[in-house]
């Protein structure tokens, strides 16, 4: 299954990781189309550089859905509340085989109308945001996106956590190129990437996040024991995390970060919240060029010095990846196959 | 006219005031329902405390209509484009009135569909973006706004201005209290406040922009004179204002900051750009309780320690002016009145 090896490392293609994946998430319990539809997203993660939501979520993946956290078996339904409004309930699955399930008639409701606004609650999200949007902006479409995450942002001023890592996505088409895509968390850094800095022992930027007493740190061991992370930018972000909950769980039906209650399930931590996306066309009306006016403002950006873009590093990785295959640890692979029959990674 | 005085300050109805103000937009030409919707929106910054947005752009409005840059008499036109989708040509009038004049349609969108996307174009939007939507959100709708702004942004890392300030309004309703709405530049700073800053002699927080070389400086008079103002919060805020530009004017069919031509009219500074709203009704469905769920956000934030949110001082200097008259310096309302007649202010 590894295509080679060098050193510590070694390379695997993107379809041989997503079968293995795939065998993981049955492995726990998944049906085979939520199976299909995680591999791929996680897999794909994984080929884009985009570590904390790549393999590193697998062990947690499989806890959530064998503990029963999650149901990997969840039936999604949905209503048409309106022309361009579609309600999804997950059931209390993952959130992407639910969207995925709607995925051809949140495209008819685009095509039909120019418009979607696609609402999911009783939802788990535990990846990244840019595979739903992805599709659509390759067929012309912009999308946002916005989900509750886990309960881990203390808000400005405050000292207890309330409000999730609420992330938001933006994906717009761009004439003659791939489209681009950003997706970051409204804190200061995602609850992943904190917990990576923690387990290699680095340091965060000082202000990430607050210690247990609300003090400012720069150690992710203290702001992930009773401590948070702060939002990014000051108030302007913290406005956006208290939007992001607004439009992903109230407006959706569903729960906030801090109401999601773990008791019966210590080791699960995917959070049961909600998710918003809104997809416009933007050539209804016969605005034709759009594409190509989006290029050209990215003209204007690289010619005034510019240098870095969304997603631009994200889509270099992937052709590496797609070429050479996706460089892992072979201890990181080895840990999967043990999570593929069952058995615990090696810690 | 004026209410009372105490030393250099006045103080002046909200509806004497908004008189004062239509005088002035008819005497620089502009129509009478548009002079009526400018002269409330002006007024209701002022009133709000909303400085940047209030009287101090008065000199700047009579300029923009006087030259002919901004048609104060334009008829706006628009085309339902789906059954949740308006798109308003302001034909190179303010954004406010061509949005006004179609407000009970979009009203009606909302109810019958529960979404409406508006995407204004051939527009100038020389205000704050709140307003807009205030009246949605009483009556139970969220709301998003976003407008492109005077082109003075330079992107991290360049050397030029490409972007405009391009704000970010949202607005929600909160069970038994005033709706929430944020409504901030993804600049550092708003024009408006640089531009005060420099007339003041004030310096800004190092970093909020750059020289003309793209040094960081914290000298508004500097960033003024050929250099530009950063986006906030790094590569996030960046990401940001290109979305705002992306949605405001690329997907409305209108121009970029950077392509704003103002040849002929020297003096004039309103952006023709676009703007972009988009509302959705989270009752629709059954999630009735939907407001009731904000207030218990808030309370939870509250409860943690968040001692300001987003709105809360614009209510509070609302009501005291309400109450009391909207304090004013003597030498500004001297300035509106000789305006009114159709004279100089004083500098």
């Amino acid at each position: 299954m590894a295509h080679g090896s060098s050193g510590d490392s070694i390379k695997i293609s993107f379809e041989d990781l997503r079968a293995l994946l795939k065998r993981i998430f049955l492995k726990a319990g998944a049906a085979q189309t939520v199976a299909d539809i995680l591999a791929d997203n996680c897999a794909a993660c994984e080929r884009d550089g985009c570590h904390s939501h790549g393999i590193f979520r697998m062990p947690g993946y499989v806890t959530n859905l064998e503990t029963g956290w999650v149901d990997g078996r969840a039936v999604p339904t949905a209503q048409e509340v309106g022309p361009s409004f579609l309600r999804i309930d997950a059931r209390n699955g993952f959130a992407q085989p639910s969207f995925e399930a709607f995925r051809p008639q949140i495209g008819q409701i685009i095509e039909a109308t120019g418009v979607a606004v696609v609402a999911i609650n009783n939802s788990h999200h535990f990846s990244a945001l840019w595979p739903e949007l992805e599709p659509f902006a390759q067929v012309g479409f912009v999308g946002i996106s916005v989900v509750t995450g886990g309960c881990v942002v203390v808000p400005p001023g405050g000292r207890k956590r309330v409000l999730g890592t609420n992330p938001i996505a933006f994906a717009t088409p761009v004439g003659g190129s791939d489209p681009l895509i950003f997706d970051f968390a409204t804190s200061n850094m995602s609850h992943g990437d904190l917990t990576i800095a923690a387990g290699a022992g680095r340091k965060v930027p000082y202000g990430t996040g607050v210690d247990r007493h609300g003090r400012l740190s720069d150690d992710p061991v203290v702001i992930n024991d009773g401590g948070g992370i702060l939002p990014f930018g000051g108030h302007k972000g913290a406005a956006l995390s208290l939007m992001v909950e607004v439009l992903a769980s109230a407006l959706t039906g569903g729960k906030f970060a801090a109401e999601v209650d773990f008791t019966g399930y210590p080791e699960a931590n995917a959070p049961k919240t909600g998710q918003l996306l809104i997809f416009i066309d933007p050539r209804r009306g016969g605005n034709v060029g759009f594409s190509n006016r989006v290029r050209d403002l990215l003209e204007m950006l690289r010619h005034a010095g510019q240098e870095r873009f969304p997603s631009q590093q994200r889509y270099q990785r992937r052709a590496a990846a797609m070429k050479d295959g996706i460089p892992i640890r072979a201890a990181d692979f080895e840990n999967l196959e043990a999570l593929a029959i069952g058995g615990s990674p090696a810690r």
